[in-house]
């Protein structure tokens, strides 16, 4: 089949012929009569796949009747006691509203995602084996990484590390790990075995890092030593890390070199009521970035929708990006480098990578994320999946 | 007609009859069999009319090929700077891109909005003039309220305060004003002659006040005690406001104190980046605070699209709003506070007030803040201007 009449990001425009679910040849537009089965697209905007680097999929409540938020407190301890009581008046499976999601984020053109899973004693491993439900579900049309994540802590919630191990064991891709310090008031007890896992298993790791300021600042370098010494560079990211926007630049770029020289990427999702690390600082200090949506109508935030346009667009907001560099930036933050980080193989348009798309209407890749139009189609492999911000059933 | 099974923002049911474009009477779900005209909700959610407290309709490049971005410095001298050129090379008057966006907000299901109008010795009145035929082009679906604004400063633009008087001549409603120390230099060199226009022709005043810290604390001070020497309680306003979020809690509530006394508004469009005023705590010393778009796809911002929904979110999300109550703060300051500042009659829903409202899906207020839904209706003195986000011709 062929794709007649797209606009590639760079503004380019080719006809895409697609073979094999695969890109055979990029041509220029040419002036053939369409056949049976191609698509015109009409001087439409072609993007890769957006790509999700921090996701809950057991978390959000969505296509369940709003459900309040409920915490006493600002403070990350006062969400996890709410989610707690959230979670045991739950009476539809995680299962049910990760797939509810699922659909969502794929109608809205992403095609991978890195989802954390929480494990704790209270909850064992049951939110991972609903979401493994999810995974295999849905496997032909999204890739679903799981991260184990321990939600309540490690030492504040004994067993948990066994959890973690066992969590590897069946199923989920990475380690994760939530404020050392800030939650289990112990730097090198909750790293330690976070790495001694990822070590044993062969598997990368994803920390949770609200703690801010100089306190998270150590924590981070805690992590970016670990690495190294581990020889886990490249496969080690920090989400959120909200201290490197908090600390003056001398301190961040100082941050930003051990992050680069070990491999360490750092995720964001445009936090509204937290500092943001200073993304283009990071990148210029060869740092990867990557977004992702984090919480999603859950007892965390009642925000959200897992659209990466849209977050990317609030990324940029919230970094006062403004130059169409500036939200090309944003948006490789949710595709090219984020499918970097997760490992994605073979992902980006070019000839032999498969044929994943996202169509919209848009006169250049910094208006599309400002706007965030409609998905028009959603093609994965060469079949249409969604379009028009809905899925094919 | 009759509105049949709507949702109030409370939660309470109604069926809601309309006659003379206003509201007639609320009574309970009848049972009753519609007639014709009747209009079944089916008990979707009905909200009062959106109103936009700082929106810029001259500035907007909406419905033209995107234009990239050209502010070479993050300073708000810089992208006045750039404006002046982007400005240079339009082709498209205001009045047709104001009206772009006019029809888009009206969609939205905005009915009410304060337009921030650029006057400076450049331009002279051309932008007041280009507004004045989108207000008169739009009376019947709109309110417009024009700021008459110096973009470029007083002091450093020679001529302009003549300018502004004459503006208000000609039919601006309110006096504008731009960070009287950080673009003019000099406090009163600026404020003089605002106050001394706005009380020669008896109109109110809305100050963009970009400058943070204790400077700009000292300058909402010396805006507030103005107001209450020239007797103008309740007719100013100052807008963005930053750095009432960048001082310590306790100098922003003896502010807060001082500009309940006055009487003088804050709006916040929730900065992605900058400090945003602490919301709450103004609300909880009496100051009224309410929302506004700022910049759409401008010189300015490539960001925005004078959603009001969609701002409430943006707000909560920025002030880090979770709760339904909070969410709920966020929305009244899109709707009934910012209504107040604007002196708009007979807003809200209520009996013997016109027959305006926004029809949406969603379980609750708080849902509508976070999920932004379509507006399935938009109804402007007992008739439907737009449906589906739809202007109706």
């Amino acid at each position: 089949m062929r794709l007649a009449n797209a606009t590639l990001p760079d503004g380019s425009k080719h006809d895409i012929e697609v073979s094999g679910g695969r890109i055979a040849v990029l041509l220029p537009p040419s002036l053939l009569p369409l056949s049976r089965g191609d698509l015109d697209l009409g001087g439409a905007l072609v993007l890769p796949p957006l790509v999700d680097g921090h996701i809950h999929l057991d978390k959000t409540l969505l296509g369940l009747p709003w459900v309040p938020n409920q915490a006493t407190g600002n403070r990350v301890a006062d969400r996890i006691e709410a989610e707690r009581t959230v979670r045991a008046a739950r009476t539809v499976p995680e299962s049910e509203t990760g797939a509810n999601l699922v659909r969502q984020v794929i109608a809205s053109g992403t095609l991978h995602m890195r989802s954390h899973v929480d494990i704790d004693n209270q909850l064992g491993l049951k939110n991972l084996h609903e979401i493994l439900k999810v995974r295999e579900r849905f496997r032909d049309l999204v890739t679903i990484q799981i991260v184990a994540f321990p939600q309540s802590g490690i030492l504040r919630s004994p067993g948990t590390a066994e959890l973690l191990d066992a969590a590897i064991a069946e199923g989920a891709d990475l380690l994760g790990g939530l404020d050392p310090v800030g939650i289990d008031g112990d730097l090198d007890g909750h790293l330690d075995p976070v790495f001694a896992i990822a070590d044993r298993r062969g598997v990368g790791i994803d920390i949770h890092l609200h703690d801010g300021g100089e306190g998270g600042l150590a924590q981070i370098h805690a992590i970016a030593e670990r690495t190294r010494a581990a020889g886990l560079q490249g496969k080690v990211a920090v989400s959120h890390a909200f201290a490197l926007g908090s600390v003056p630049t001398e301190l961040a770029e100082r941050t930003a070199d051990l992050l680069a020289e070990t491999g360490v990427a750092i995720m964001s999702h445009g936090p509204g009521g937290a500092t943001i690390p200073p993304l283009k600082l990071l990148r210029a200090h060869g740092v990867r970035v990557f977004g992702g949506s984090d919480n999603i109508r859950d007892a965390w935030s009642p925000f959200g929708n897992g659209d990466m346009l849209e977050r990317a667009m609030m990324i940029g907001y919230r970094a006062n990006f403004r130059h169409d560099e500036e939200l090309a930036l944003a948006f490789d933050m949710v595709t090219k480098t984020a499918a970097d980080v997760l490992d994605i193989a073979g992902y980006g348009i070019a000839v032999g990578r498969p044929a994943d798309f996202v169509v919209v209407e848009a006169g250049s890749l910094a208006e599309a994320v400002a706007t965030r139009p409609r998905r028009k189609l959603v093609i994965k492999a060469g079949r249409i999946v969604a379009r028009d911000g809905v899925l094919v059933s």
